[in-house]
C-alpha cells in the first residue's frame, strides 16, 4: 500500500481559479484550553506556509483565502473530504469542474491519512451536508492513536499545566528549575534502581528514583528554592499502571515548615488547574495518619462519599454474640461498622456472600451485615441476637435510613480498619455498577495526611525498625525525644497529598542536623552509614532546616483528563512488562558492544542455578 | 568539628529588646536579573518565617522589624557578622549589653557558615565599619561551591533563560512540551549509548542520544510542534568539557521549510536573551558550508574577528617558488592566506617557527611567513623571490597594512583551508595573550551554517557513505536527482547554529517520504532496516514534511555567563573521567544485584584477551 505523504501537486492543482469550501466542524480543542486560561493566543501559524488552522476557522473568516495543512481524515462521495489536523476538522469541497480533473482524481484517490495542503475560499457549509461522524483511529499504532482527539487533549493539557505550575514556582515565588543528575549512585536498599555498567570494570551508575540527596545538597548549597520537572526510574518488574520512567514535580525550600509547604501546593494546584474544570478550592482539609485510618481504613482515601468506618464497641459492651464478645475481651478489640446507603436496595444476597467470603478469606474476619429496615430479613444467624436497644443506638451513631445496610466486624483496630476500607470502595463500585452515582466525576477532592509513624517494624524481620518513608525525614518536634526511648512510637513530618483516594504527592521536612541523621541512620536503622557520607558531611557544613515535596505528575494529570491509564497521558508509554512495543524494546545487543562495559550476559539457567543455591 | 545548623535560641535571645542593624552590601543578584526582564518580583519570603531576603533591603526599609535567614559569612572583632542568603549579604550587629551576654557568647562562637535566623531593626551603616571583603569559597566541595556569586548567577541565570524559552515556545507560538522515554532501543551503530540491562536475559534497553525517533513519530502523529528540556546522554568515555549526560532544547514542527526553523530559533534567542546583556540582533548572518570551509578553514567558525582566509592562487601563477609552483600544478591546487594584523608588532621569531612547525608536523604542509614592511627581514629563504608586483597585489588582496604579517601556504583546497582555520585561532590566542583584543568578550556573534554535504566517504572504508548528520536529514530539493546517480555531490537540508567560534546547535528538514527514506537506508548506507521499521512503517502512514532542531543548553549557558567549562553551569557535574566525586560515582554493586539482570562482571584481564583477539 502506498500513502503519498505530500501531496504539493494537490497544492497547485488547487490554487486561485477553483471555488473550495473550508468549514469549522470541530470546536477548536487548543483555544479553548487556551481562552479559559486568558493568556496570550499563540501564533500556530507563524514561521509555516498556512495561514490558519483548521480549529481555528469561524464565520468571521468568510470570503477570506486561506491555506490549511493536515490530514484527509474522511472523504465522502468524491465530492468532499474532511481535513484534520490537532486544531480541528473542516471541510473541503472537492472541485468538479472539468478544468481541475487532476485534482479530482488526486483527492479521490489518496488514501485517508494522506497529508495535504489546501489554499482557497472559506464558504458556509452548503445545505443539507451533515458533519461526518469523527471515527476512533485505532491503537494499534502508537504515531496513528497520537492523532485521536483524547490523546492530543491529553498532551497538550499536560503541556500546559506544567507551564503554569513554572510560572507559578519560577515567576510567582523565585523558584530555581535545576537538573540534577541521572547517572548517580547507587542509594543503600536501592533494589529497584536500573543500573548502567560504566567503561570501569565492574563499576555501574544507578538511574535514582529521585533526586533526594541533591534537592537536599542544593538547599546546602544556598539555592534556597529549588525544583525540577524530574525524570525519575524505577524498576518494579511487571506492575499494572506503572511506568519504569515516571515524571514528578519536584520542590525543595529553606527555611520552610509543614505549613508552607502545603500553602506553596495548594497555591501551586491552585494556579495551575485547568479552567475547563472547577475551581480547587484551598485550603486543603489535613487528617493525621491515626484519623484516616480510624474513618477510611486506609491513608490514601477517597473524600468525595462518605460511607465512614465508626466505631461502635460501646453498642455491644454487653452483647450475646460471640464473635464481638470474643473481640471486645482482647486489649485492642473493637467493633466497627460502615453504612452502604440504600444497601438493602441495590445489594443482591450474593453480594453479602462474596463480601463475607472476602472478609474471611483475606482477612480471617467475620462480617455482620444488618439490615436497618425492621421488615427485612436480618439475614443472618446472629442478626437476632442483637437487642432493639442496641438497633436504635446503631441507627443513632451511624445517622442510617430506612434502606442502609450497615456492615459490622470486630476485631483488632488496623485490621477491622483495613478490612472496612476495602469493603467501603469494593460496595462503592458495586453500587456505581447499579447506577447509583457516589463519586461525582467532575468532583476532585484533595485531602493532607500528616503525622505518619516515623519507622515502621521491618517485614522481614519485626524487631529491626526500617523508615515508613526514608531515611531523611525529620520527626514530628513533639516526639523527638521518642527517638531515644521509644523510637516506634515517633511520628514524623512526613505529610502526603491524597487526590480522589490516590497519592498523588509526598514529602517531608528533612533532617537539617548531621548529628542526629547520624543517629538515625547508623544506631536506629543499622544502615552502613558510609554510602551517605558526602550527604552527613555536607549536613555537618551549615544546612539550613528545609523540606519539601514531590507530584506525581503522570498520575495527576491521569486524575485530571479522567484517564484509565497513566499510559493514556504519556506519549510514549511502555506496557506493563515494560516494552516499548512500537520498536520491540528491550532488544538484544551483539556481544562485541557489552565488552566496553566489562559485563557479559549470563545464561538464564545458571542464574536460575544461582538462585537455588 | 561541630557545626550547629540552627540556632533557634539565637532567634529567641534576639528578639525584641535589643537592638540591632540589618543593612544591605551587596547589590541583590536575583533583583538586577529579574528587574532586566520587566517582570513582577517573586515573593521570596512566601510561606516562611523571614519577612525579606539578606540582598533586598534598602534605605526604604529603614526602621522597618525584619526577620532573615542565612549563613555567617564573617564576623569580626565580636562586634558585628555579615549574614548572607542567595540573595545578597546584610550586617548584623552583635549586641553588646549585659542583659544580651548569652546570645552575644552564641554568636560569637558559632562557627562561620552556621545557619542563623535573626530579627531586629533596620538602621544605616554606623560610621566607620567597613564592608567585608566577600572571599571566594573552596571548589573542594561542591555544595560548598554551589553557594559561590558565580554558581548561583549562572544556575538562576539558566533556570531563567529556560523559563523564557518555555514561554515563548509554549504561551507564543503554540509548542507542545512532551516528554519522550530515556530507556529506549539501541539505534544502529548506536556505539556511544549507554547499555541499561532488563529483568529480561539478554535484552537490554539503550540510553538515547536524542529524541530524533521520537519527534519524528510525534510529528507524525499530528502533534504539529512539539519542545522538550530533553535530556540525553553520550558515552564518550573521557573527554574534557564533555558530560555523559547533557540536555538540549529539542524542537521539531509539521509543515515548515528550513527559513521557518531559522525565525523561530532567532526568535526564541532574542526572547530568551538576559536582558544584562547586548541584545540579539536578528537575522543571523546564513553562510554555506562550502563559504565558511572556504572562509574560516572550519564549518564553527568564530566570527567576532576577521583574519579570513583569501585565495591568492592568482597572485602566484608565474612563480618562481617550488612550493607553490608544485601545488598550482596540481588538478586541485591552491595558494592561499591569512593576515596576522600589527603580527610585526606582535608576534616573535620563535612564534613563527612554532607556526610552521605545527604546519608541517599536523598537515605535512609549508608556510611562508611574509612581512609586508618593505624594512622587515622577509625571514624566509624564500620570501626574495616574491617580485614588487606580486607583493602589491598581495596587499591590494589581502588587505594588508604596515605592520601585518601574512600567512601563506599551498595545496589541496580543504587542507589549505583547515590548516589556514587553525592557525587563525592560534595566532589570535598568541595576539590576545600580547594585550591585542580581537574578541570582544561581550559580543555574540551568531551564523547559520548551511547546504551541508548529505554524505561523507566513511572513515574506515571511503567508498562506502555514511551520513554527515543522521539518516533521516532531507536532501537539499535541488539535489535529489544526485541521490540516484552521483550520491556524494547531493547537499542536505541540514542547518548549524554556530555562537563565537562554538557550535551551539543543529538540525534539519528530515526525510518524510518512506520511499526516499528506505532507499537512502538501505541502498545508500547499507544499514539493517528492520531497526527502524517502526519509523518506515509510520512514514508510510501519512507524515506531514517536518523539520526540527537542537540547542546544547549547557554549552550555550556556558557561552551567555562566560564560564570557562561546561561545569560551571551544571549543578552537580561529572568529572571528565565521568565521575561525580562527592558520592564517588560509578561504584561497585554486590554480585547478587546483577543477578536480576542476568549479567556478570567480565574481569578486565578476559575483555584484554579478547580485544587482543
Amino acid at each position: 500500500m502506498y500513502f503519498p505523504s505530500w501531496l504539493s501537486q494537490l497544492y497547485r492543482g488547487l490554487s486561485r481559479p477553483i471555488r473550495r469550501t473550508t468549514q469549522p466542524i470541530w470546536g477548536s480543542l487548543y483555544r479553548s484550553l487556551l481562552q479559559s486560561s486568558q493568556r496570550r493566543i499563540p501564533e500556530f501559524s507563524s514561521f509555516v506556509v498556512r495561514t490558519n488552522t483548521c480549529g481555528e476557522l469561524r464565520s468571521s473568516h468568510l470570503g477570506q483565502e486561506v491555506t490549511l495543512c493536515g490530514w484527509i481524515q474522511y472523504r465522502r462521495q468524491n465530492t468532499f473530504l474532511v481535513l484534520r489536523d490537532f486544531d480541528g476538522l473542516v471541510q473541503v469541497i472537492i472541485p468538479q469542474d472539468e478544468s481541475a480533473a487532476s485534482v479530482k482524481k488526486i483527492l479521490c484517490e489518496a488514501p485517508v491519512e494522506s497529508v495535504v495542503q489546501v489554499s482557497g475560499t472559506v464558504i458556509s457549509r452548503p445545505a443539507g451536508q451533515e458533519n461526518p461522524k469523527t471515527e476512533a483511529l485505532r491503537l494499534q499504532y502508537r504515531y496513528l492513536d497520537l492523532r485521536s482527539f483524547q490523546m492530543q487533549y491529553n498532551l497538550r493539557l499536560r503541556s500546559q499545566m506544567v507551564m503554569k505550575m513554572r510560572e507559578y514556582l519560577c515567576n510567582l515565588h523565585g523558584f530555581v528549575d535545576i537538573e540534577t543528575p541521572t547517572l548517580f549512585k547507587r542509594t543503600p536498599g536501592g533494589a529497584k534502581e536500573f543500573l548502567v555498567p560504566s567503561r570501569e570494570p565492574g563499576k555501574f551508575y544507578s538511574l535514582p528514583q529521585s533526586p533526594q540527596q541533591f534537592k537536599q545538597l542544593l538547599m546546602v548549597g544556598g539555592l534556597d528554592r529549588y525544583f525540577q520537572v524530574a525524570r525519575c526510574y524505577r524498576d518494579e518488574g511487571s506492575r499494572p499502571d506503572r511506568q519504569p520512567e515516571f515524571t514528578q514535580i519536584d520542590i525543595e525550600m529553606s527555611f520552610v515548615d509543614q505549613t508552607g509547604i502545603q500553602s506553596l501546593i495548594e497555591g501551586l494546584l491552585q494556579y495551575s488547574w485547568p479552567n475547563d474544570k472547577d475551581p480547587v478550592v484551598v485550603p486543603f482539609p489535613t487528617m493525621t495518619f491515626a484519623e484516616v485510618l480510624a474513618t477510611y481504613g486506609t491513608d490514601k482515601p477517597d473524600t468525595r462519599f462518605g460511607m465512614k468506618i465508626i466505631d461502635i464497641s460501646d453498642v455491644f459492651r454487653n452483647t450475646e454474640i460471640g464473635f464481638l464478645q470474643d473481640a471486645l475481651s482482647k486489649p485492642h478489640g473493637t467493633v466497627k461498622a460502615i453504612c452502604i446507603p440504600e444497601g438493602a436496595k441495590y445489594l443482591k444476597r450474593k453480594d453479602i456472600e462474596s463480601i463475607r467470603n472476602f472478609a474471611a478469606d483475606h482477612f480471617n474476619q467475620e462480617i455482620l451485615p444488618v439490615f436497618l429496615n425492621a421488615n427485612r430479613n436480618w439475614n443472618s444467624p446472629v442478626a437476632n441476637f442483637i437487642m432493639e436497644s442496641q438497633r436504635l443506638e446503631l441507627i443513632r451513631l451511624m445517622e442510617t435510613q430506612e434502606e442502609d445496610v450497615v456492615l459490622l466486624t470486630a476485631g483488632e483496630h488496623n485490621k477491622a480498619c483495613s478490612l472496612l476500607g476495602k469493603l467501603r470502595l469494593e460496595c462503592a463500585d458495586l453500587l456505581e455498577t447499579r447506577g447509583v452515582v457516589l463519586r461525582d466525576p467532575t468532583l476532585f477532592s484533595f485531602l493532607w495526611v500528616v503525622d505518619f509513624p516515623l519507622f515502621l517494624p521491618k517485614e522481614e524481620n519485626p524487631r529491626e525498625l526500617e523508615s515508613a518513608h526514608h531515611p531523611f525525614t525529620a520527626p514530628h518536634p513533639s516526639d523527638i525525644h521518642l527517638l531515644y526511648t521509644e523510637p516506634k512510637k515517633a511520628r514524623s513530618q512526613h505529610y502526603d497529598l491524597v487526590l480522589n483516594g490516590n497519592e498523588i504527592g509526598g514529602g517531608s521536612i528533612r533532617i537539617h542536623n548531621a548529628e542526629l541523621q547520624r543517629y538515625i541512620l547508623a544506631t536506629l536503622l543499622k544502615e552502613d552509614v558510609k554510602m551517605l557520607s558526602h550527604l552527613l558531611q555536607a549536613l555537618d557544613y551549615g544546612a539550613p532546616p528545609h523540606g519539601g515535596i514531590a507530584l506525581g505528575l503522570d498520575r495527576l494529570i491521569c486524575l485530571v483528563t479522567g484517564s484509565p491509564s497513566i499510559r493514556d497521558v504519556i506519549a510514549f508509554p511502555k506496557s506493563f512488562r515494560g516494552h516499548d512495543l512500537m520498536s520491540n524494546t528491550p532488544d538484544s545487543v551483539p556481544p562485541e558492544e557489552l565488552k566496553p562495559y566489562h559485563i557479559r550476559v549470563s545464561k538464564p539457567t545458571d542464574s536460575k542455578a544461582e538462585r537455588a543455591h
